[in-house]
């Protein structure tokens, strides 16, 4: 009795051992598979297998598409390609929940335009704005105070303002998947630069923080600056008036102004990073163009049009772009296909 | 006789031995003081100490001033801080050459003001152009011509003009210690960046090879760029308008706007730098301003008025900027008395 109890134990011991082997080398192969794929929030497929070619040809000594370290150049567009953009764009919102605050010390604000159609109007008029309203809105809001003191305004607002439909911060509305893709090419020798028609000063107050990207390696659209004496001292005033438009062809001209060399791989999203794009992809050597597609509207959003996708104001994805991106071999990224995971919260 | 000269030719050998031992030693010695010296061409003095315990300070953990890796940044005036500006900027003379090179096809310059005295002046009248002037034949020389094109037309300039009295390339102009301060700052985690108020490009043109400073760590000032397709590619076109002027004030606003940081420590030689060092210097922490005065005309030039030097319209150091420099601290290089070695091939 008493040794068929020690086998039977001996026996439920053997088992439990094998078991705990058994979960230990599941635990490792799962580990093992995670760390040699690079992008986990990437579906298998063509996409995902172009940015990994793409990478493995700079970095391989021996082949003829090889790219020295200094020379690794990627910029990403940032509204729409690292983060959401809809209803509207970020800064948008910042600036009309800025507007609303400030609107008691603006009684002018109820009867002149486009102040007083964005103070009734909110998101939904945000959207519609032209780019010369948009330029009043933006002066009346990111002005008039130190880079110091606009950075802090933005920082508070970011860590409070909720995305109407997510319910989430704005930053943790980062595209996991492209925040793989961004340390992917950081670990492989790239410097990594957001090349936004978004204000510089907006993107670089979170940038380090959730991007890995320091303030150095963010051009963006900017206003001018007066350096002057304030309480003894030196200071750097933000004027209302537009000093710098990152976009569209200044996305070329900012990219050579601020980095002065050629980007081998771009990523961007809408009509507005369509020559960045051409600039990248028109150097020699490996270079590597790829727009996401807004297609997915039950996680994200759908709009385009290219694609038979509806209209947009808030970066326009054209057939027009879909026919350069074809004849040029830029690699369109289906957030539908191509996105396993959008967000780390899902 | 066999044993003496068996002797004498013992004593000898031993005598070579010593004397061969003592060399080794003596070189030993030498490269080991060398090796510890991160700025062996600098006099040993309160200057060199200054920068010397700044580094320290800023690297030691323990330390109240320690500065974190990534905030780690330098600037660097160009012209008069990192090599020869007398009699001229080396730019100016570019842009004199290419002047003269170009008077055949534009007869009007005979005529028209600027270009008739410049052509006719030559490097003296270059000296003594308004900034007006010098604008216009600043886009006269430096557009209508790719970004790629410029670069090319620099760097074929730099490889074969000479300076007039030196009879050596301007890139071999440099100041070695200089060199070495930059070294020695990278060395302790610092990025360094020139901050000119010459052109961007032409700095750019040279800076990695003979600074080891890339194309995104120039700041400088820079014309209007178009971005245009010619002949089937996208090409960035160099306009005759100026687009950023990178001095006096236009230094503190280009280091927000290129850098986004405020630097730790910055070296210059004339008013246009006062602000950078203003604004270096006013920040929170380790910070250090550094100014060059150029009191060695045995060597290189004498000029200021600082201190009773003569003055001068090529980089002057006038005596309000030597009262703020002793008021807020910073330190004063002497060529003269700071700079064992001025030029590498002394």
């Amino acid at each position: 009795m008493k040794r068929q109890t020690a086998k039977h134990l001996h026996r439920k011991i053997f088992t439990f051992w094998i078991l705990c082997w058994s979960i230990c080398l599941i635990a490792l192969t799962t580990s093992a598979v995670a760390a040699s794929d690079p992008l986990p929030s990437w579906n298998d497929g063509p996409t995902k297998q172009a940015i990994i070619e793409f990478v493995k040809a700079v970095t391989d000594k021996s082949s003829p598409r090889y790219v020295a370290p200094q020379d690794r150049t990627a910029t990403f567009d940032n509204d729409g390609t690292m983060w959401v953009s809809h209803p509207v764009y970020t800064e948008f919102v910042f600036a009309l929940d800025r507007l609303r605050a400030l609107a008691p010390k603006h009684p002018e604000w109820q009867t002149e335009m486009p102040f007083k159609k964005v103070l009734s109007g909110g998101i939904k008029a945000m959207a519609e704005l032209s780019d010369e309203e948009w330029g009043h809105i933006y002066g009346a809001t990111h002005s008039d105070m130190t880079i110091a003191t606009f950075l802090k305004i933005a920082r508070e607002w970011l860590a409070t303002a909720k995305h109407p439909r997510y319910h989430q911060l704005y930053t943790d509305l980062i595209y996991l998947p492209m925040l793989e893709a961004m340390r992917y090419l950081r670990a492989n020798g790239f410097t990594t630069y957001i090349v936004t028609g978004g204000g510089q000063e907006f993107v670089r107050a979170y940038a380090k923080r959730f991007y890995g990207v320091p303030p150095e390696q963010v051009v963006g659209s900017s206003l001018d600056t007066k350096y002057e004496y304030r309480d003894g001292q030196p200071s750097l005033w933000r004027l209302p008036r537009v000093f710098f438009i990152d976009d569209h062809s200044g996305k070329a001209i900012g990219i050579n102004l601020f980095i002065g060399k050629r980007p081998h791989i771009a990523f961007g999203n809408s009509s507005g990073d369509r020559e960045m794009l051409e600039w990248t992809t028109g150097g020699e050597g490996a270079r590597l163009g790829l727009l996401v597609l807004h297609d997915d509207p039950k996680r994200e959003y759908a709009y385009g049009p290219a694609g038979g996708l509806p209209d947009t104001t808030v970066g326009t994805f054209p057939p027009s772009l879909m026919d350069e991106a074809k004849k040029r071999h830029w690699v369109i990224i289906s957030m539908k296909k191509d996105w396993k995971k959008i967000f780390d919260w899902e």
